[in-house]
């Protein structure tokens, strides 16, 4: 409304400002009410929470750095080619332009990685499975790692299918760094517990962020990140991971349309194998078969993968190698590696040529190999990119394709074991998926070759698909490798084939059973290997687990504080014990009672003042009573990601249970018994927890052996 | 090896004797080390565990049984279908015909299992929910309501599409039921402890089994399941769902095709879209459109539900019924349904003939139906079987499909609602998934006439699939109904199409968001209006959970006994409480500490010697400090599956702490800050818990609302 004021010239030009201003902006009303809609719009947008836009970052910035990833990978590989393609006939010089690409860039992704900062090395699940555990890895999420771990990887994967690395674990490390930068810009308003409770919902998120973002698969990346990296799982974070992942797979497929790689959103490995008539009942039998077979492979791959690593830890020269000139280490083993790759050589008869992905294509194929007829070798030329050509890489005049199927698996087998050992950033998921296509695809094979015109049943007759026998391989291999059962719908979500599903499964059903039983898995071996803090599994059928009691193996010397103590006991504390924290009792008797807990904390030690004025004291939410059985005491600090819990008695601390403590026991029990009872029941068998007493020691030995 | 002793007759006979039975087995060493190949065998395979075997029968057991229900419904369903072709030309018969069928049949599904067993009503998923939280729910696993649920499901679904229920939640009853049952077979030696813990375990993989054996979906089974039923799960879990819900998909499966009516294994509702090009990137726009139009609905329909759920049971005519003459008011609710969807009647209209997997059959159809021709109207025709004939249903001479799929949907959708609340044995989520798909059919033949010759991209044109948004749709509406996500899954394993699976994604998540925020799931309205015992959800990102202590909430007035009480003392604390279970002091004096509780058993009130003597005692494992935040314990409540933990001060006890306590608040809270933040953030509004007293609810109600 207009308010003309008489006055003066100045109020005129206020007055004429307010009607041009008026002039601009017509139906007052309209726009009042406009506004008010938009004010609820943010509101509620705003209201939904910020989870929405930190997931949908996450995502789609995953998305991107994965793609460029692959853009970049590609033209250096792209490079390698064409140098290996220029240098003409001359067997000299081919082998060195062979043999130096990789090493360089192994050695670069090496000394790079090492020099700005060694966590950066490794896929990095095991030490995010410890940290998801409730560990704290001191600088393990740093942003810093980030750019290390980028440059690396990338390198890594440049070097191509000559060192036979992956990126699907290296990804889920650089997703919770991202996640946990993110998380660190927004959650300063944010209380200490909430934070740690939020935090951890993240990086749940993030993980399943990584592996999507690199398969295209959104459902199987949350699956199979929860299977590998947690014991528990809360339902409520569910849809965090759905939510973030399915931003990074579609994002990840958009930019391929975007890129004219596809037409549309497809599946990242399309195989296009026939649906109508997928698999016979009797090749169920095959696919049992089969499963069994990558189950045995796969408790020899882990069998020989954790010696080797723990070999070269051991052997003084590789050792002392490791410890100074890890760039040298990694140089000869890539010399050694390419130089069996060399196609004129060896590689001739394991295509390898090939890149990771042309492997899973190739692997993958829709037609049955026995049953082709290669044209003439052509070994000097570029393999083509058609699936003909394709699979021409996998044809040697000598040898079948049987021959060349065997040769590949024999041979990787132990050169992938070795790639395991190089210090460098790199997934290790991949190549052991490629190696099960592999498997699957020669036994696919053989079962073509045994029925030739195909399996006759009622009446008709169904030729075998060996390209069904390559996906239950890939994913059965994979699977029991890594102790999980999501890989039987990766397999399916990135062939975006669906019809071999159940046989699929039970391949994997079949190998886990036989894995889980007699080797820890991929990343529990590393974890052993490593030496870091773990809690093993517990067999649930054990009885001795019920009847053990926290009384019976915690820690008696609980070095404890009196409320009222001062500077000096605070800093006789500090001095007899190392614990991270320390039970505050409410007087100095020693049948007090612990009401909270102080933190070992920098700023505990002022010099005045008594322990409760100066220090940072918490409430202890939680005690154990001495009479709780040793399985409770376990599901307890599983379920609740515990360090360490105080025990009282009659409201007197008489002692601490901590992670060390309930892994002994652990440990002595499967020592005890042997073998376990199938998935999930198994001891992984830790190393001896060297500081635990010799009282205790003794007390848990006996144990091991109940009568 | 022979001993031959001299002596008489009789030695000779034996020695003939042995040398007969040598005759008969030659190679004594290779015999005796088959046989110990063989006993090796047998205790390896018994050293697996027996879990393998107990799986595998629950699967292939629940198989059979949905098998042979379903092939029983489809014959029942035939004899109505011919009943009513026979009848002739009387429009009176015929209505007789159409109408009496299916009262009969639930009339007698609602008598016969009401005669029974009352827990047999209903789809029991919203008790298993509260099962699993580690409430007790007397008789409610009982075997001897597995004969009553069978029969009056078969009843049910014999009913046809005229009453819209479906088999899965009374599917995941029945097969829980089976596993208690063989589960009380074989764990009668393990512990007390152990078996609830074993319980628990199979459980999860029946409520798997249950899903997977209707669907034949293994991995979506196991994940439905978890995200239906529990809040928190534990990975080693997941093996035993996996491994008995594929036995279970896989016999499902095997009969069909020993029954002949596939040729081998293949998606249950097998629908062939086509993959080369599922759909362009700008269709994912109409997916989250569809998404949203599914959430609200969702909202709608469970505001209603849960409306007509209450309104049934005050209103004083149904109430009286349901209470005394249940299957009056079946009879007359489904005369209802059964006039309306009469052929020659409205149901021409919403092509009532189909039955509940031909409707889905024709919405996942491949073809675009605005494009097609009907042929003339056939409607005294029995719909043929294939396709085309089934389509042919859908149309009417004076609607469009629109018309029938709009009228449809709207008749539907509180004929579904008035269904749920019939009191028999049924399931209602398939239903819901028809429901969805009818709604994304609808707007997927939109999509297509406002492209009528397809979405333009990159120079070439690629035409709308229709039967794509009936997929995301099915997905997204029970989906959301559900508040899961794993439907998206569910919808890509039951049709054997994955192309389309992140549009689907995409689908549910907007669906989910949208009714997450607004309404409780339709198993948590049904135990709020049941009034089950229940532990809400706690928004994770609200402060006052995190400021509130146990102190501030805890019951302070304990029935406690001490330890050398006698008799009378366990009488008076018996008539004084109704506890479930009381805790033991040291001694008489009430700063005394508690070491463990006696249950309410019959065995604990003998007359002579005092509680110690002759009571089961057990000790506590844990104990709440006061200072532990709501939060805190109420995370520990879901984590732990709890029903009440002592409070302790200084090794006193202060209080206890049960579910009303955390209830009381969580609901509190709820009503004090309005809408949720998405996922698992929002409390569901429970009832008010009478039982707390005056004081407690007003510190409730002060914290509801903190400044």
């Amino acid at each position: 409304m207009k308010h003309p004021v008489p006055g003066g010239l100045r109020e005129e030009e206020e007055e004429r400002v307010l009607v041009s201003e008026q002039s601009w902006r017509p139906c007052p009303k309209a726009r009042r009410r406009l506004r008010g809609c938009l004010e609820w719009v943010k509101q509620q947008l705003f209201r939904v929470g910020e989870d929405w836009y930190f997931l949908f970052i996450l995502g789609v910035l995953m998305a991107i750095i994965s793609f460029m990833m692959d853009l970049l990978i590609f033209r250096l590989y792209e490079a390698h080619r064409w140098l290996y393609q220029e240098v003409g006939d001359v067997l000299v010089l081919k082998y060195l332009s062979w043999t130096m690409y990789p090493i360089v860039m192994a050695t670069f992704s090496t000394g790079f990685s090492q020099s700005i900062t060694p966590h950066s090395v490794g896929s990095g699940i095991p030490e995010l499975k410890t940290i998801l555990t409730g560990v704290v890895l001191e600088d393990y999420l740093a942003i810093k790692n980030f750019g290390a771990k980028v440059v690396g990887l990338t390198c890594t994967l440049a070097a191509g299918s000559t060192v036979f690395l992956g990126k699907v674990g290296s990804f889920v490390h650089l997703s919770t760094m991202v996640a946990v930068y993110l998380g660190k810009m927004r959650t300063s308003v944010m209380k200490e517990y909430e934070n740690k409770f939020k935090q951890n919902e993240m990086l749940v998120a993030a993980q399943a962020v990584g592996v999507a973002s690199v398969f295209g698969a959104p459902i199987s990346g949350v699956l199979f990140s929860i299977e590998v990296m947690s014991s528990h799982f809360a339902v409520r974070d569910y849809w965090r991971g759905f939510f973030a992942a399915t931003c990074g797979a579609f994002m990840f497929r958009l930019l391929a349309v975007f890129n004219s790689e596809q037409e549309t959103i497809a599946a990242i490995f399309k195989s296009d194998l026939k649906i109508d008539f997928p698999f016979d009942l009797l090749e169920t039998f095959f696919f049992a078969i089969l499963g069994a077979v990558c189950g045995l492979l796969a408790c020899a791959y882990l069998f020989c993968q954790r010696w080797l690593l723990a070999a070269v830890r051991e052997n003084r020269l590789t050792a002392k190698l490791l410890a100074t000139d890890k760039p040298v280490y990694t140089a000869l083993v890539v010399l050694l590696l390419a130089s069996i790759t060399f196609p004129p050589g060896l590689g001739q008869l394991m295509a390898s040529r090939l890149t990771m992905k042309e492997y899973l294509i190739t692997l993958f194929d829709n037609r049955t190999w026995g049953l082709l007829v290669p044209n003439a070798s052509s070994l000097a030329d570029p393999p083509s990119k058609d699936p003909w050509g394709l699979w021409q890489e996998w044809c040697h005049p000598s040898a079948t394709i049987f021959g060349t199927l065997a040769f590949f698996l024999m041979m990787k087998f132990w050169m992938l074991i070795l790639a395991t050992t190089l210090p460098l950033p790199a997934g290790y998921f991949m190549p052991i998926f490629v190696y099960g296509a592999a498997i699957g695809r020669l036994l696919g094979e053989t079962v073509a070759l045994l029925f030739p015109e195909g399996i006759r049943s009622e009446g008709a007759l169904h030729p075998v698909v060996p390209g069904g026998y390559a996906l239950a391989g890939a994913a059965a291999f994979s699977g029991s490798v890594t102790h999980s059962i999501s890989t039987a719908l990766l397999v399916c979500e990135a062939t975006g084939h669906l019809s071999h599903v159940l046989p699929v499964i039970l391949a994997v059903l079949v190998a886990n059973a036989i894995t889980q039983k007699h080797q820890p898995s991929f990343y529990d071996g590393t974890i052993i290997v490593k030496k870091l803090p773990y809690l093993p599994r517990i067999r649930s059928r054990h009885m001795a687990s019920y009847q053990v009691v926290v009384e019976e193996f915690m820690e008696r010397r609980v070095v404890a504080l009196a409320k009222g103590s001062g500077f000096e006991e605070v800093l006789a504390a500090l001095d007899t014990s190392a614990d991270a924290e320390y039970p505050v009792l409410e007087s100095a008797e020693p049948s007090s009672s612990p009401s909270s807990r102080a933190t070992r904390a920098p700023y505990c030690t002022q010099k005045t003042g008594t322990l409760g004025d100066n220090c940072a004291i918490e409430p202890i939410m939680l005690q154990l009573s001495p009479w709780t059985s040793l399985h409770q005491a376990h599901h307890l600090f599983e379920l609740l990601r515990l360090q360490r819990i105080f025990v009282t008695r009659f409201g007197e601390l008489v002692g601490a249970v901590s992670r060390a403590e309930v892994r002994g026991d652990g440990g002595g029990q499967a020592g005890g018994t042997g073998g376990g009872q199938g998935r999930g029941n198994n001891v992984d068998k830790p190393h001896p927890t060297s500081s635990a007493p010799l009282q205790l020691r003794r007390a848990i030995e006996e144990l091991a052996n109940p009568k």
